[in-house]
């Protein structure tokens, strides 16, 4: 991806502060939201089945995580999903933990049906998700993400949208192209919600920039750059969290640039 | 309002130490219970039906702040408001994105019929709760606080309470008498739940100055001490927040004598 | 307790990373998760009654925290500590506020029959729990830890576990033996979570361990050495918090057997 289309999505970003819709788990509300303001986009979380279609409608992109998912937001997401596909508004499926737990598993079988824009997970909940795996340990991945390619791409191409698969190199295809991106920091590991913000981060870009495979390559150059940074300046897993919130508002469009894409 | 009136407001605060019974949103809970502690305060979250009801009967003050409400924890918050307003004990309702969603705007309206002791909201929110605007985009204002100031003194005659409208300057008004508190620092908006816990740390200066329209204004001119300190030591929204925290603590009644209120 | 044995948790504890399956109040779950995360276990926040028998029946401990119980989670709670009780993995009962409010003391009662291998939290708490006491006021203890031994001794011989009281000094007891662990820092109290996180980290090291009683105090004297060290470099709360999670990380065996015991 060249420097120019970096730089496009990084501005566009900027310019359209998107209102990102979030069905998050309850774990990561807070990282989710701090790390939407420090990107200048704006967080709003609703999970209610009483709002969420009416909030769908008037988001810029809704993100579904079903980290701590209950019978209530399923019913929610299933409600976002379906508006935001209907009215052509970007989402973006984090299905955390999916193929370790039937009830979840089951929900995100249903809601790829709903094609989603971008799927993001690890390689374990990809393999999962593409019916060719039986999920990792919890919400740890048990395997690498080139592992997951093949079925990354047959996903991708059966969603006709975007899958990400995080890991030490993130791995992004639609299908047909294939974009690796490096650097980041293991830190990222030890911070509980960095992915799942990741995802987030991806429902935003992708709002801004308007292609789904540039937004979602730029928000994972984002993290990992910003990473990077927070790492230099942390002294343990606590003042990373931290500094990367910081770095999430210092990346500008030039830094993005520079990102290890391959 | 003068010095003697605002060292007083502190000094009841950290002597009563009040508890504060928070129904609030589940992206705000850590820092609205961090800020209350850092105060001086001691916060408990309780937003269960079977327990609403009977924790309000023991609080010194209560927040209900509707932003991620739910059938449940709406229940939830009608019982607790309903307990606090028979007993005389105060409470502040925060209408987080009420104007722009039809569940959260049918209850905040029920809700102000409770009289809440204080209102605190963005100019949208406010003017949307006052029967006068159609709120904002989701958590966002699209209105300053002078824009809300006569929507806020109806609203605050009609609930003989207090009205405060968050923002560049926070205007704080009983429906008669107005006073703006200025200072602060726009790192405040780029931080989740600063807004939100203003509202709590509103409900303990509130039970601790026994008048609601002290404690109102003393809380806001402690935020925005707090905020000025740490935007001094912050290297971003991330470094801003703990700071934050560290400042929220550090602020005595002395230095709430040189708030900027005008 | 001696040194080797101390050092041998730790290793254990490193090694193995155990998956502590969290059931625990929405205040919380962010430091629970990233205290676990520090200590180099695996957190999994999972309180849907759907999933949770299934996910405790795959997790290598089960924490049980009822700080922001409500009809659902109490519903997974006592699914979840069935499914650990039958097939003999280690769980944690935290009963924050038992005592002040009638639903959760009693699910509280129902859960102490299921036979928790450890029971943390503070004086007030456990003496409700044991029927000597009428609790605390919200999460605070009225009680110091070791007015609350003999409840304490009483309580761990009717589970057959281990009963843990957390104070200024906390007192570890199976009913027989009496360990006092001493250190730590009053800010850990200016802290939501600190002691929730503790009893997940008790998971942990009980998980690793094998046995609860070294477990359990492994876990406190862990908690206490990197409160001294944070306390150290923080300026207040917010940077004590954060501190925190970096000294986690940083405590290991050698650390630990500097801990105050006796």
């Amino acid at each position: 991806m060249d420097a120019r289309t970096l730089r496009a999505a990084s501005t566009a970003l900027r310019d359209s502060a998107p209102l990102v819709h979030c069905l998050t788990n309850t774990v990561v509300q807070t990282i989710t939201a701090n790390a939407l303001l420090a990107i200048g986009a704006a967080p709003a979380m609703v999970d209610e089945p009483a709002e969420a279609g009416e909030f769908a409608a008037v988001a810029s992109a809704v993100l579904v995580n079903v980290g701590t998912v209950q019978q209530r937001t399923a019913e929610a997401m299933r409600l976002a999903a379906r508006v935001a596909t209907e009215i052509g508004t970007p989402w973006v499926l984090d299905p955390v933990a999916v193929g370790g737990l039937t009830f979840r598993t089951e929900l995100a079988a249903d809601l790829v049906e709903l094609h989603p824009t971008v799927v993001r997970g690890n390689a374990s909940e990809v393999l999962a998700l593409a019916g060719a795996g039986k999920g990792g340990r919890g919400v740890d991945s048990t395997a690498a993400p080139d592992d997951a390619l093949e079925a990354a791409r047959e996903l991708a191409r059966r969603t006709r949208g975007v899958v990400a698969v995080s890991g030490p190199v993130d791995v992004v295809t639609d299908g047909d192209r294939v974009v690796r991106v490096g650097g980041g920091s293991a830190l990222l590991t030890r911070t509980t919600g960095a992915g799942c913000a990741l995802g987030a981060i991806t429902a935003a870009y992708v709002a801004a920039a308007g292609d789904p495979f540039t937004g979602t390559v730029a928000a994972h150059a984002h993290v990992a750059l910003a990473a990077e940074a927070a790492a230099a300046r942390a002294d343990g897993p606590g003042t990373f969290a931290v500094r990367w919130l910081d770095a999430l508002d210092a990346v500008d469009g030039e830094a993005l640039t520079h990102a290890q894409l391959r």
